[in-house]
């Protein structure tokens, strides 16, 4: 009797294996072979999850995507709307080991993307995340009637977005030279920036 | 008679050749055999001019570094303070084609330090140009007495750094997002959220 294999839970093993791959060697060492070697499969049956290169790193993407909903989504609703909003934006920095693997994997993706043409589609997909999170911090304090009259709506998510990449790359570069904390901190100081002064 | 070669001059067509192939084709193609064919001399006198490939990347590195501090340097040091500031911090946003390509390498030299820890010394020196940058632009602020009272100088430096970094990274990967002059009024309207409002 043949053996019934899970084939969404395939691509997953084949993708996490793709993945330790990149983070240990770099994205050039992603090749079929390796990753098949990786995964314990045959060369011949990786065409079955993914017929592609990009498909495979397009699905890589997507893992990452949803982990970082999955996060946002177990956050408290209740509660004071600046830290819980920070807590959102701190989903997008790499403060333990799942974030500072999905934080070097799309940093390698990045640097590939500006020679391979064809991956640029899909580092802008991963970049719409902390986009729309951004987008999501300004209307909220926008609805909840926090921020300062006359915001600039459209420059404050450029802003933010910028600003919580900015420190999530150095966070990933230099783990040193700033911690987690100090991380909080300056998204907090920005958010509470963007708020009306308390009377 | 032997050719007189210019040592120095030599040192720079090497490091220009290594660039273009970086730019080109990767870091990983950045070979002692891809770059003398590029450079047109032969492997065996490489190891006239650098002795590994590290002491190559260190020098490509450090043509970047005085690149910025020439363009810092020319600017005006005249007129009205945060204008200026702002210019000082243009410097390090990718908006024209020397900018992208140090950039570029930039970025792809980062994500190699992740995977080789010998490289990781190398993407400090790089980081702290703009570190000093954001320092001299509060420091700055704080000596014109144009700077709110009760500015946190440590966070402020180290926002500001983040955010501009961010800028520059979305610059590069997401031209079309947001231009140079998109970029330059969101550094402004930072500098001057610093400071005091004027009666």
């Amino acid at each position: 009797m043949p053996k019934i294999v899970d084939h969404a839970k395939q691509k997953h093993l084949v993708a996490e294996a793709a993945l330790r791959i990149i983070r240990r060697s770099g994205l050039e060492q992603a090749t079929v072979r390796n990753i098949s070697k990786e995964a314990g499969l045959s060369v011949g049956s990786m065409r079955h999850y993914f017929s592609t290169q990009a498909e495979l790193f397009a699905f890589c993407m997507n893992l990452f995507v949803q982990r970082v909903q999955s996060r946002v989504e177990a956050l408290p609703s209740e509660g004071p709307v600046v830290p819980n909003l920070k807590l959102v934006l701190m989903q997008f920095v790499p403060v333990d080991e799942d974030r500072i693997m999905e934080m070097e994997v799309w940093l390698s993706f990045n640097a590939k993307a500006l020679i391979f043409p064809e991956l640029k589609r899909l580092s802008e997909e991963m970049q719409a995340g902390l986009q729309q999170a951004s987008q999501f911090v300004i209307d909220t304090l926008l609805q909840q009637q926090l921020a300062k009259p006359g915001l600039d709506v459209e420059l404050e998510v450029e802003k933010l977005n910028a600003l919580v990449d900015g420190l999530a790359i150095h966070q990933l570069m230099h783990p040193g030279r700033l911690d987690a904390g100090r991380n909080e901190s300056i998204i907090e100081q920005h958010l509470y920036s963007l708020c009306k002064v308390e009377e």
